[in-house]
């Protein structure tokens, strides 16, 4: 199946405890796209950048097998920069700046070829522009989509409308209790979910993800990792992850949700060891297999499960 | 096998933003004690009370079999009596009072027929009062240990002596934070057991609990609850479910230990559904067994894997 993404390509400035760096390539369509190739070969980016979006990162782009028909080259425009910096526990970020330059006048254009796309992620953006994109194709099996407290506190009635059109929604746990005004995570999940989106996922970082069905809740653990580097797009990688291997398995069942999940999980867990996107642009289907194994090991229980008061 | 536990008996005023209550019986002995009963008939508890304890309560622990020969009372002495305040999302709580009590001059004497218990659990206490009880048993298969911020700020070097002594410590995210001077749980983890315990368990309240072993992390969900009334003794039942339920199997393995913290999670998702101890004296095996097969259905992905690059 094929993989259409939207959302951010951008020049990030990131600043860690350990190392910073300027110019890195960053924003969500980045991201996604780049996760989501190592499951599928039909992944396509809608997005915009500037003039001064440099030749090498198209390359980059293009080589890792991303269909950039969709990209368009604003060659007035600057393109969008966002700058970060991370505190020494990495769970804390600051935002420096974010100058939405070529953003500003963004009106996507969704090629033709890619209106029969039947994965759609909507990477994180004013819920408007989102649904502009959702106007431009055909239904496709599953649309995901991404948001933030910004839009929850700016476009509240925006932000619904684009609810009502998606069928999956993933945002982290502060996402969720703000956007359903309510501390308890359970009541939160089935808040959002009576807003339009069957599907929800809420991640948690460091303790993991879960995935809201109808009668279904399923918690996946998060991958054990000593040393961060850097969890600038961990969220995106994750939707690509999700997305990308929902494309390949080509059913959106419980279990290929559960398995997307960990999937999500698992690129997530490479994408921050590394700084930028540096890890997911050299990956194996040997490592993603492997770390699939340790997700499986992490929370694997005997088959058989000793009840009370049967023997003792 | 044999449980003993030692800890706090109390009276416990809770707040919380649906009810208060006075005079409730708490303290964690009481809770340890009161979850490991549904595990193993032999459950023993050391703790000391005042005379102002009230024979009904003595009553209500004696008739769900807890043994309280080593429950000294002490007729000059007020018992131990702590209140506490729940802000709104419950997840919050500033201490009221502690009013030490009969527990400042507490120096626990074990009765010869507990020497021979084969688990042990001690309750969040001075970590010196905690090794005056292992001075006085027999070296049992296993030795649980609670504590809490108090204790690493204020005695950490007799907290190390205990942890030298102890097979197994259950904290929550923060302790051990705080313990190894460490944000990065999984690093921190590797700190404590290298200050002694070979078990360790890390509770992370609505985020499920981690067990770390020589070579095994296993990591389990919290159940979803909708509604929670009191989060009061919630840490202490689930060690007196995890010790509970390692008596009942009588052997300490990787898989049992699993499962205990499944055990010790499921209990402490029972008392948070009522006020006090009150869920703890009226489950049925038929409650704890159907909640086992919930959290087996929580985290329970399909045996197969679905790796990549194998088919599409």
């Amino acid at each position: 199946m094929s993989v259409l993404a939207i959302g951010t390509v951008a020049f990030d400035v990131i600043e860690t405890p350990f190392k910073s760096a300027q110019k890195v390539l960053g924003g969500s369509a980045t991201y996604i796209t780049l996760a989501a190739r190592y499951f599928t070969d039909t992944v396509r980016l809608v997005a915009v950048v500037g003039g001064d979006f440099p030749a090498s990162y198209l390359d980059t782009l293009r080589d890792n097998g991303i269909d950039l028909k969709g990209l368009l080259v604003d060659r007035e425009g600057k393109t969008f920069a966002w700058g970060g910096r991370y505190h020494y526990d990495l769970n804390q970020r600051d935002t420096l700046y974010t100058h939405l330059n070529v953003l500003k006048t963004f009106d996507p254009v969704v090629p033709k070829s890619y209106r029969d796309s039947r994965i759609v992620c909507l990477g994180n953006l004013d819920p408007t522009i989102q649904r502009r994109v959702l106007d431009q194709i055909d239904r496709p099996d599953l649309i995901v989509c991404d948001t933030m407290n910004y839009w929850i506190e700016k476009t509240p009635a925006s932000l619904r409308e684009t609810l009502q059109r998606i069928d999956c929604l993933i945002i982290n746990d502060a996402e969720a209790r703000e956007l359903a005004g309510e501390p308890n995570l359970i009541i939160a999940a089935r808040r959002i979910r009576e807003m339009g989106p069957r599907i929800l996922v809420i991640k948690k970082g460091e303790h993991g993800a879960m995935l809201f069905l109808d009668d279904v809740i399923f918690v996946a653990p998060a991958y054990p990792l000593e040393d961060i580097q850097d969890p600038t797009g961990a969220g995106d990688t994750f939707m690509g992850g999700f997305a990308g291997y929902l494309a390949r398995e080509g059913r959106i069942t419980t279990d290929t949700l559960k398995f997307a999940v960990i999937y999500g999980s698992a690129m997530a867990s490479f994408v921050v060891e590394r700084f930028g996107p540096e890890r997911l642009l050299a990956l194996t289907e040997e490592a993603i297999n492997a770390r699939l194994h340790a997700f499986h090991d992490l929370s694997a229980i005997p088959a058989t499960i000793p009840l009370i008061g049967v023997s003792s």
